[in-house]
C-alpha cells in the first residue's frame, strides 16, 4: 500500500472531573437556608428523580419526602430499588432507564438523588452513567462502607456472570454521608464497612492505625454515633485516605494500586461473605503470605489479626475452605491488572503495601493454614488474641 | 449541624486519551512486515477476539482470517454480528459480554478486533466500554459513513426505547478504514456516508465544499474506489474535520457543537431512512430555517440544495409529511443539550455555523413546505437543481 494515499488524523480528549464527599451529621435536617446547595443547582430544573433503596424506604421515606418538600422539590414517586447485592443486574438497570424514560430525564440539569447503600451507588450510578451517555447523579449513602468508599467512588457496575463485571467509570456530582443512618444498620453491615476501614489502615494510612487500635472497637460498638473526634476521625481519616489514592489513579490504567488492597481473593468469598467482611479476611490471608515470605515481622502480623478481631471482624470462615475457588478469584484479578497479580500486602508498617506477585495454589493453601492456626488459637483462648510466637 | 462535624473531601479525575484513525487502502493485504502494529501490541498476548458484522463475513470472512494467520493471532471462532439498526440492543451487547467471558478477556492486551460498519463499532464499542469497566478494541470500517465517523467515534451506544439512548464515551485504540470495502455496499449505504460527508463541508469544513460540488458526484458514483487525488482528499478531510471537531469538545459538555448539524430532527426521521440520508435531509429543513430567518442568503440554500441533489440525495421523503413526530424529536434533542434546541444551522458561507434556538412547530412546518416546494421544483425540471429565485 502507498503511504500517500494512506492519511492519519490523531484524535486525543481530555476528561477532567471533580467531585466532593462530606461527612455531615444532620443531613435529613438540612435546610435550604443553611445548605443551598445540597440537591445541586436549581436554575435549569428544580425537578429531581429520587432512587432509593426498599430499606432505606422503609425507615427514612417520610424524612427525605421532607427534605424534598423543604428544598421546594417538584419530584414523581420515587423509584424503590431492592436492595442487596443481587439487585446489581441489568434489569435494575433497565427499570432506572425506564424510570428516567418516562419522566424524560436531561442530559444536565436533573441529577438522580440516589439513597442508600454500596449496591444503590453502583447500580444507580451504572444507570446514571449509561444513559444519555451519562446523566449527574447525587448520593446519600445511608452504610458506614458507602461512606467511606461507594458514595464517591468513579467505579460503578452491575454484576454480570461475575461480580462486577460490567461497569464503567462516573462519579457523582457530589455525595453525602450521615453517620445517623447507621444507628439503623445491623451489626453486619457495620462490620461490612469496619473491614473497608481497617484496609485503609493497613494500606492507605497508617496514622489510622494506632486511632483504631485505641478507639475503633467502640466506635463500632456505638455503630459509629458518636460525635467525639475520634469517632468522626476514624470516618474522617478514611474519606481522606481514599481521596487521595482515587486521585493519583483514577482510571486504574496503573494495575498497582494499593487501594486493591483486600481485593484480591475476595471476590471469591462473595457472596457468602459480605464485602467488607471478605476484604478484611482477604487482607488477614495476604498478611499471611507477606509474613510467609519475610516482608512482615511477626509483632506486626500479630497487631494486624489482633486488631481486626478487636474490631470483631471474623478471623475465619468456612469459605476459606476452598482454596481452589478463592485461587481463581485470584487468577481473574490478575486478569484485570494486567496479566500480573499485584496484590497490596502489608510491609513493615501501617500505611505501606508492597505489590505480591507469584502467588501460587500453594503458597495461597499455606497461608489458608497459618490463617486457620492463628482463628484456631484465638478461639481457644476466648480472650484478646496474641501471638504463636509470643510477642 | 456544626460546620466542625462535616467534613468535606474535594476529588479529581482526569483521563487524557488519545487514539488513531486511518484510511489505508489495501488493508486486507497488510503484512506484520510493513506494518507491524496493525492489530495492537503483542508484548503480553497475541491472542484476540475478532467480532464481525455478518455482511462483512460472508464476504471478507476468509480474508480476515487470512489476515489474522499471516500475523500469527491466535483466536476463537469469530463472533458474527447481526447487521442493522436493530441489532444495537442490550441482547447483543450481552452476547458479545459472554463472549468474552468465555474466553477470558483480560482488561488490558487484548483488543477486540471489530469488523464492520456504524453498528458494529457502536453495540461492540459499548460492549468493550462496559466489560471490566472498559477492554481495547480496533475497528476496522467496512463502510463510507464508519470511515468517516462510528469508526473513530469516542460515542458508544446501543437502542433503548430511543436512538442511542443507552450508551458510553470510549474510542477504540486505533481506527482503520479501507475504500476497498465500499466497492461491495449497496448505493443506500454510499448515500449514507455521502449525507455525512456533506454536514463536514457545509459545518466544519468549507474548503471540502467546493472539492464535492466538483468531484463528489463521480465519487459516490464510483463507491470511492479511486484514488485520484480528489477521492482522497474527500475522505482525509472528511477524517480531518471530525478528527478537529471532536478533540474540542469530546464528551460534549459544550452542548454547542458544529457537528450536531443535521442530528437534531434527524432522529425522528429514523429507522425510516437511513441515519446519513436522514442527516442530509435534516439539514436541507435547517438551511430552510436558516434562509427564511435571513442567515442563509439564497444563493448559498441553493449551493446546498443543488449539491446534496447532485451527489444524489434525496430532497424529499414521506417521514417529512409528519411534522409533529420530527419536532418531538428536536423537543428530546434540546433535553440533551441542556434545555436549548442548539440547532447548528450554515450561515453566511460553507464551513461555518450558527446556533439556533427557539424554534417552534409552526416554524418547523414553513421549513418543510419551502423544502417540499424546492424538492418539487426539482422533480419537475428533472435536470439540475436551480433556484426559485431564478439565481
Amino acid at each position: 500500500m502507498s503511504t500517500t494515499e494512506t492519511h492519519t488524523t490523531t484524535f486525543s480528549a481530555r476528561l477532567d472531573l471533580q467531585w466532593t464527599a462530606s461527612i455531615r451529621p444532620g443531613l435529613l435536617h438540612a435546610h435550604p437556608d443553611d445548605l443551598p446547595s445540597l440537591l445541586g443547582p436549581r436554575d435549569w430544573s428544580s425537578r429531581r428523580l429520587p432512587i432509593i433503596d426498599e430499606h432505606v424506604h422503609a425507615i427514612y421515606g417520610e424524612q427525605i419526602r421532607a427534605l424534598l418538600a423543604r428544598y421546594g422539590i417538584d419530584h414523581p414517586d420515587p423509584l424503590v430499588l431492592p436492595g442487596g447485592e443481587s439487585a446489581k443486574t441489568a434489569d435494575t438497570v433497565e427499570r432506572i432507564h425506564r424510570y428516567m424514560e418516562t419522566h424524560g430525564v436531561p442530559r444536565f440539569a436533573e441529577p438522580l438523588l440516589v439513597w442508600g447503600g454500596g449496591v444503590a451507588h453502583d447500580v444507580a450510578g451504572y444507570a446514571a452513567a449509561t444513559y444519555r451517555r451519562g446523566v449527574p447523579y447525587i448520593t446519600f449513602a445511608t452504610t458506614l462502607v458507602s461512606a467511606i468508599d461507594a458514595m464517591f467512588a468513579l467505579k460503578v457496575a452491575i454484576n454480570s456472570q461475575y461480580k462486577n463485571r460490567v461497569g464503567s467509570y462516573h462519579p457523582p456530582a457530589t455525595a453525602y454521608a450521615d453517620p445517623a443512618f447507621f444507628s439503623t444498620l445491623d451489626r453486619g453491615q457495620i462490620l461490612d464497612g469496619t473491614g473497608e476501614i481497617l484496609k485503609i489502615a493497613i494500606a492507605l494510612d497508617g496514622g489510622l492505625f494506632p486511632v483504631l487500635e485505641q478507639h475503633g472497637p467502640r466506635a463500632v460498638a456505638e455503630h459509629f454515633q458518636g460525635r467525639d473526634p475520634a469517632t468522626l476521625a476514624i470516618l474522617h481519616r478514611s474519606v481522606s485516605a481514599m481521596g487521595e489514592e482515587l486521585s493519583n489513579n483514577p482510571f486504574e490504567h496503573d494495575p498497582q494500586r494499593a487501594s486493591y488492597a483486600g481485593h484480591g481473593i475476595s471476590p471469591g468469598m462473595e457472596p457468602e461473605v459480605s464485602h467488607g467482611v471478605a476484604v478484611a479476611l482477604d487482607l488477614l490471608v495476604t498478611t499471611m503470605i507477606a509474613w510467609r515470605r519475610g516482608a512482615v515481622a511477626t509483632p506486626y502480623r500479630d497487631r494486624i489479626v489482633r486488631l481486626a478481631h478487636a474490631l470483631g471482624l471474623p478471623l475465619w470462615h468456612p469459605v476459606l475452605e476452598r482454596p481452589q475457588v478463592l485461587f481463581d478469584a485470584l487468577i481473574d484479578t490478575a486478569r484485570h491488572r494486567g496479566g500480573r497479580q499485584r496484590i497490596p500486602a502489608p510491609v513493615h508498617e501501617p500505611g505501606r503495601v508492597r505489590y505480591l506477585d507469584g502467588i501460587d495454589l500453594a503458597e495461597l493453601h499455606r497461608a489458608l493454614n497459618d490463617l486457620h492456626h492463628a482463628a484456631s488459637h484465638d478461639r481457644a483462648r476466648r480472650t484478646q488474641w496474641t501471638s504463636t510466637t509470643g510477642e
